[in-house]
């Protein structure tokens, strides 16, 4: 695994400064610290890039071995070509013809694309699999309400994966709720609102917004029987699990994650302090510190779980 | 299978007033007689939507029974959620927790959607899987150069596949060379460039842009290895293709195509004439039309084939 985050950390006291409170206060009201944010140049396929070198040096890859490159961005550095096609160009192995895509389901992303490269591990698809998850969040942040935008860092995060590598997965399940679809989400820079045809309405859409009471009932609602059947599918319990891996999506969610699984409290990957909620590249940067810390031991099962926009949910157990 | 066209043909003569040429100049210089445009309230979603549930109802299929929704859009509609999501939600069973997500690689979209659905096929992970390929090509055109422009078509096409069915894939392929990332690119729209740090850069990048000519050079440079490859990997040859299912990408194009594949010219589908070019619905676009000419009966052999941005190849030979 490789990581890259942005030169610039951004504490929560220069933030208190941005958004005109008293100092204290953002951390205060979302227990975080800090967060990495991208200067020039700093794009999503720069840091991707970055992440991915640091994964082929640590798997003793060469990026000519690959057989795919994933990207699992939550948000494309630019609509055309995907973020993936631009991590390879960076790469130096622009030359090559490896095939690159981008698969997306937000801050799940990186879940779906690990199904994805699991999937096509088995039908004998692939044996070399570099997935990328990199995300500029503060491109499009609101500071008028702070609860949507203070929280977001920026950073990527990649993984050099292999067809019968140690890894072992019991299950794998995804949920979609899109009657959610609205409590979550960036409109504008797509192919529906039209910046030549009605700019005032371009931009009064283009920052991410979300209703995050709205976004915790949902999310509440389905958690308790989408993990009762993931434990189900994997046969495990949740006091099996070894380590908690999950998307960071904010203080009160972790927290929340936390008192629903008592059993995990304390061997729960909590990141979120020190990098807010990096979308896409959440999840897998949790996934980075466990090992980092001996957490992903053989015999340890993991379970990475998550919930994005959509809204969607997604869970794994993995013994690594 | 399921097709959706935005409401309103745009003619080629229309397209001649619109960007003041003498009447009969679009159609004597892009060999296209007519392309549809979405108007108000036909997003990608709304057309996807409409496309799944013709093909739903070409399966015989309830919406429920589905395992999982893959998006396969060139560009989304909005940057969050992804575009699956809202078809979902459109379809009416946004409480139902079926997954959702999106596959991208521009106009191969399609393509490599597919190859998810095959891959998760195989690895027994899904049983029966929609997918949909949704552009709206007529957001971010630019007129003032018709080349990459007035051959741009939108529309949805939606395929229910399932695993186990009479579909027969002899091999698939995929090959990326960034280095030609330049020559077909949105640039405004996802995170690099900001509307609200610099909008005359936004928009001056807010419209397709493509190097034909570029494109041209690294897509023959690399098309005749490429399909050699996968005829290879296939065990056929050119003379034993029943049907070319390509994408339609320009006449030029397809011409080219036809000449490269001599014994193939009277076997190629070719719909660029009414509907252009219509990014990732263009290849199932034309594979629906094969279908529904009765081109793709048991024990012929189908090749799937098309370029993207990227640059990209894709292909595939199926029996359907």
């Amino acid at each position: 695994m490789g990581v890259a985050l942005p030169r610039e950390a951004i504490s929560s006291e220069a933030i208190d400064v941005l958004i005109g409170r008293p100092a204290g206060w953002t951390e205060a009201n979302f227990s975080i610290g800090s967060r990495y944010w991208a200067r020039d140049g700093e794009t999503s396929s720069a840091l991707g890039a970055l992440a991915a070198e640091n994964a082929l040096l640590d798997a003793g890859w060469d990026a000519s071995d690959l057989d795919v490159i994933i990207g699992a961005c939550g948000v494309m550095e630019q609509p055309i070509p995907g973020t993936s096609v631009l991590i390879q160009k960076r790469l130096g192995i622009g030359d090559s013809g490896i095939p690159a895509f981008d698969v997306n389901s937000t801050c799940l992303s990186f879940l779906s694309a690990l199904q994805v490269a699991l999937h096509g591990f088995a039908a004998g698809g692939w044996k070399k699999v570099l997935i990328v998850a990199a995300d500029i969040a503060s491109a499009a942040l609101d500071f008028k309400t702070p609860e949507t935008s203070v929280i977001f860092g920026d950073g990527a995060v990649a993984i050099a994966l292999e067809a019968g590598g140690p890894h072992r997965v019991l299950a794998m399940q995804f949920a979609s709720y899109g009657t959610g679809a609205e409590l979550c989400k960036l409109e504008a820079g797509g192919t529906r609102l039209r910046p030549h045809e009605d700019l005032d309405g371009f931009l009064a859409k283009s920052r991410f917004q979300m209703d995050g009471a709205g976004l915790f009932k949902v999310t509440a609602r389905h958690f308790p029987d989408f993990l009762g059947a993931l434990f189900g599918r994997a046969g495990v319990e949740e006091k099996d699990v070894g380590v908690v891996v999950p998307h960071q999506a904010s203080a009160a969610a972790l927290e929340h994650l936390k008192r629903s699984m008592p059993s995990c409290h304390d061997r729960t990957v909590d990141i979120f302090r020190r990098f807010g909620n990096q979308i896409a590249a959440s999840l897998p940067h949790a996934l980075f510190h466990a090992r980092q810390d001996g957490l992903l031991r053989p015999g340890v099962l993991s379970l990475l779980v998550g919930s994005s926009a959509g809204i969607s949910l997604g869970g794994a157990v993995v013994e690594w």
